[in-house]
This record gives structure tokens, C-alpha cells and sequence, in this order.
């Protein structure tokens, strides 16, 4: 009942490739800047497989946590993201792997791999509902239903960043829509919702923010400047949380889950205890959902796949 | 594999009691108004069931649509509406029908039954992923995915109703917070949008509207200046047409599902190919969703729930 197997991240910046066994991480993974081209990408996926294979023959699988849209069947990649290599979509894994190396292949989006490492061993273990919500650059989702990952009839399920906030249309969206919570909750959010309320103020009265360049406020300014007492940081930082809470309450009242994990870089930010009771206050249906901060680290994606990889041709 | 059985709705306003063979309703259904005490209610079940039973003895089982919150078992009430006689969720028709006629029961609620009828036999037959959104009083929603009504982690999942699309506080929704869908795009949404947007309006320019009382202006009679060609009807209608949309959207991101059926009142006042169109023009990912109208009837939740019944118990 022993299973090595390859685990892989393909993200917009990093790759990540490690040889686990029965889902625990053997070393430290190897990490690469996601390139350029889809060529030199797959030659980095396969050089490493070749490498791994050498010093473990005995692997039978791989999982791949990928951005970018995963097909139902977990097998084909059906859709790219901005940041990826012209033409990623087309590259076939599954294929590549199993002709050249005889590997099984399991693939799957990184934010539902997430969501479901964190249901089988990080913060939401044991509970049969939960949704990890990452904030970050974006925002991604994935959501776990009786124990099984929501992929709707396509894959492309769980875009919980794109619910509408606004009635009025105010802010673009990545996704070409307008007010989604993404546009302004996230971290890019952030920092236009910041960008926005400090040309509001006169620039003598800016307070913390008084000698920034307005273009370049990040989340780590305001942070700051709250830490220190400034009230428009405050102000930012609160209408943001009040942004958060927006798509979580919608979450909470659609899904009636356990727990919602929080992910990404923004997490750090939030005060999970005080959110936790304003969105219990707010939901129509009274059942009590936990927010949960993510624990299965910065490999949560590969971890998923290899744990659904597990499932599907483990021993 | 024959089943007879008895179906029940129990609503706000009506109580249908029908008896049913594999499904189709012999004959029509007793009707009765809702009572005010529960145990009136508990009467007209009871006493309808006896007679029922008097002339079909070979009834098994029962299956309960009903108004307000069903656990996730299927067997017990757990919360109520306001428009149902105190105490309402503290009848156990599991105990009551199991006790006194040897009855198997199976308890649903009513939105998510309907879903379900439309699902097995209505407009979505045969699409493993759909959504039907009541737009009645409030809005209403039933979730199937991969075939399986989403229940959540008690039951009350699918309060589709309840997601929030103002940032910032305008209109008090029945459940207690602000800028619910429901607060807007429901028919009691309608008819306040109506009112708000002809208040705005000097009394001499307010057309087809111009002698109405606004606090009684209703969506008929908006349909109706709409259809004379009154501007302010056309822009009152728009707008509603577009909250509409809100909600569509972000169930659409979050589901990928095959369709989503309107059901209830307003289904009427929505041009339904054309919301198609903007909807899945605004989807972020590209998987065409299907807007269709609900066919199951208005014994929808009645059928959905004999359906789930006859899985449960049938022969």
C-alpha cells in the first residue's frame, strides 16, 4: 500500500516538480520560473520526470496542480490564464506522460487541488463541506460538496471571485465583466480601492500616505499605516474587510458549509475571529460556518493532486 | 414496480394533497388554504391521508415539499417561514404518518423539490448540473450537481437569494441584512424599485404611471405601460431585468451549470433568450449556461418531492 509518485505545480511564475510517498514530500521540491514558451516548459515537466524516474523507478503516477481551467475528467487542461505561455492549453500531459513514461496522470486546477488538500489534511480535515477562497492577485475558489470537489459540467466551475457587487458598473474586472468581487476584493482590489480613497483626500491631509507615490500603495502601506494610527489606512483596510465579507456571505447562505478556508497572501491581513462573527451574523439561514486560515502550506496544490492522483490509481 | 403513494405541498398560503402513481397524479389534488395553528394543519394531513388510504391501502409512502428549512436526512423541519402557523417546525410528520398509518415519509423543501421535478421531468431532464431560481415574493433557489440536490451541511444550502450586490447599505432585505438579489429582483423587489424609481420622477412627467398610487404599483402594471410604450416603465422593467442578471452571473461562475430554470411569477416579464445572450456574454469562463423556463408545473414541489421519495422508498 506504498505509492510514490510525482507531484507537480505549474503556476504563472514557478513550477514546482517533487517525488512524494503515500502524499508526504521526499526532500525538498525542485523549483523552476515558469518560462516562456510552452516547449521549454514541458522539457522542464519531462527532464524532471527523467531525473526522478532514475532514483525511483517505482513511481506509477503523476498529479498536476495547473492554473488555468482543468477538464471535468482531470485528464486535459481546457483553458490558459494571462500569465502563461502562449498555446499552455494545448500541451496534453496526459498523453506526453503516459506514452514516454508510462505514468498515469491526474490533473487539476490549483485552487480546487487547494481546496481539496485542505479538506483531507489541512484546516477544514474531516468536513464533508467547506470552500477555500484564495485572496490573492485574483481571487480563486474551490469547493468541496459531501466530500467530492464541485467541477460543474465542464471543470470550470468554483469562479466564486465573479459574483457582482455593484449594481451600477463602476470598476472593470480582469474577466472583462464589471464589479466583480475580485475587482475589489483581492489584492489588486486592495490596492485601487486604496489608490481610489486617497485621491479623494487632499494631498496635505494623507496622513501615513502623505509622501507615497500613489500608484505604487500596496496592501503592506496601508497595513502599516494602520498599525501606526492613520485613519484613512484604517478606513481602507475596514472598507476592504467589508469587501471580503461580501463574497463570503454570499458563499455562506449558497453552499451552507462548514468552514470557509481563507488562502493566498492576503490572509495575513484579515482578523479571522471578528469576520467570522459578522458573516454568522449576516447569513439568512442560521448555521454556523467557520472561517478557517489555510494550513496546507505553499505546496497546497501539488498536495491536492497527488492526494486525488492517490484516490484515482493509488494502490 | 408499481408505486402508489401521496404527495403534500405545504406552502404559506396552500396545502395540495395529491395521490400519485410512479409519479403521475391520479386525478387532482385536494386543495385547502393554509390554517393558522398547526394543529389544524396537522388535521387537514391526517384526515386527507385517511380518507386516501381508505381507497388506496396499498400506500407506502409519502413525500412532504414544504416551506422553510428540511434537515439533510429528509425527515425533520427544521426552520419555518413567516407566513406559517407558529410552531410549524415542531410537527414531526415522520412520526405522525410512521406511527399512526405505517407510512414511510420523506420531507423536502419545497424550492429544492422543485428543482428537483425540473431536473427529473421538467425543462433541465437529463442535465446532471442545473439550477432553478424561483423569482416569486422572494427568490427561491434548488441546486443540482452531478445529479444530487446540493443540501449543505444541514440542509439549508441554496439561498441563492442572499447574495449581497451593493457595497454600500441602500435596502433592508427580509432576512435581515442589506442589498440581498431578493431585496431586488424578486417581485416584491420589483415593485419597490418601481416605486423608489417613480418617486424620482415629477409627478406631471410620470406617463402611463401619472394617476397610479405608488405605494400599490405593482409589476402588472408596469408590463402594461412597458407595452404602451411608456419610457419610464421601459426603464423601470430594465432595471429589474438587470438585477436579474446579477444573480444569474454569479450562480453561472460558481456552477458551470448546464442550465438554470426560472420558475415562479416573474418568470413571465423576462425575455429569456435575450438575458441568455447577456448572460453568457458577462460569464468569466467560457461554458455556454442555458436559460430555460420551468415546465414542471404548479405541483412542481409536490413531484420533485414523490420523485426523491420513490428513490428513497420506492419498489
Amino acid at each position: 500500500m506504498t505509492n510514490t509518485s510525482i507531484g507537480i505545480d505549474i503556476g504563472g511564475t514557478k513550477i514546482y516538480i517533487a517525488v512524494l510517498k503515500d502524499g508526504d514530500m521526499i526532500g525538498d521540491p525542485f523549483k523552476f520560473s515558469t518560462p516562456d514558451t510552452k516547449e521549454e516548459l514541458l522539457n522542464i515537466v519531462t527532464g524532471s520526470i527523467e531525473k526522478i524516474l532514475a532514483k525511483y523507478p517505482e513511481v506509477k503516477f503523476v498529479g498536476i496542480a495547473t492554473a488555468g481551467a482543468v477538464n471535468k475528467e482531470g485528464d486535459k487542461i481546457i483553458g490558459s490564464t494571462g500569465n502563461m505561455p502562449d498555446g499552455y492549453n494545448t500541451i496534453d500531459f496526459k498523453e506526453v506522460l503516459s506514452s514516454r513514461f508510462g505514468l498515469d496522470v491526474l490533473i487539476e486546477n490549483d485552487a480546487n487541488a487547494a481546496a481539496y488538500a485542505e479538506y483531507k489534511i489541512g484546516a477544514a480535515k474531516g468536513q464533508q463541506n467547506t470552500i477555500t477562497v484564495t485572496l490573492g492577485t485574483g481571487i480563486g475558489g474551490g469547493i468541496i460538496i459531501d466530500g467530492h470537489l464541485l467541477k460543474g459540467k465542464t471543470g470550470v466551475a468554483a469562479e466564486v471571485g465573479h459574483m457582482q457587487i455593484s449594481e451600477n458598473p463602476k470598476r472593470k474586472c480582469t474577466c472583462g465583466a464589471y464589479d466583480c468581487w475580485e475587482a475589489y476584493a483581492s489584492g489588486t482590489g486592495y490596492a485601487i480601492n486604496a489608490k481610489e480613497m486617497t485621491l479623494e483626500v487632499p494631498a496635505k491631509e494623507r496622513g501615513f500616505l502623505k509622501d507615497k507615490n500613489i500608484d505604487e500603495i500596496t496592501s503592506f502601506d496601508i497595513i502599516e499605516g494602520k498599525k501606526q494610527g492613520d485613519a484613512l489606512c484604517k478606513q481602507i483596510h475596514e472598507r476592504w474587510e467589508n469587501l471580503v465579507l461580501k463574497g463570503l456571505i454570499a458563499l455562506g447562505n449558497i453552499f451552507d458549509p462548514e468552514s470557509i478556508v481563507i488562502s493566498g497572501g492576503m490572509v495575513d491581513c484579515i482578523d479571522l475571529r471578528k469576520l467570522e462573527e459578522r458573516l454568522n451574523k449576516e447569513l439568512a439561514a442560521a448555521s454556523k460556518v467557520r472561517l478557517l486560515r489555510a494550513q496546507a502550506g505553499n505546496y497546497a496544490g501539488m498536495l491536492g493532486a497527488i492526494l486525488l492522483a492517490e484516490e484515482k490509481f493509488g494502490a
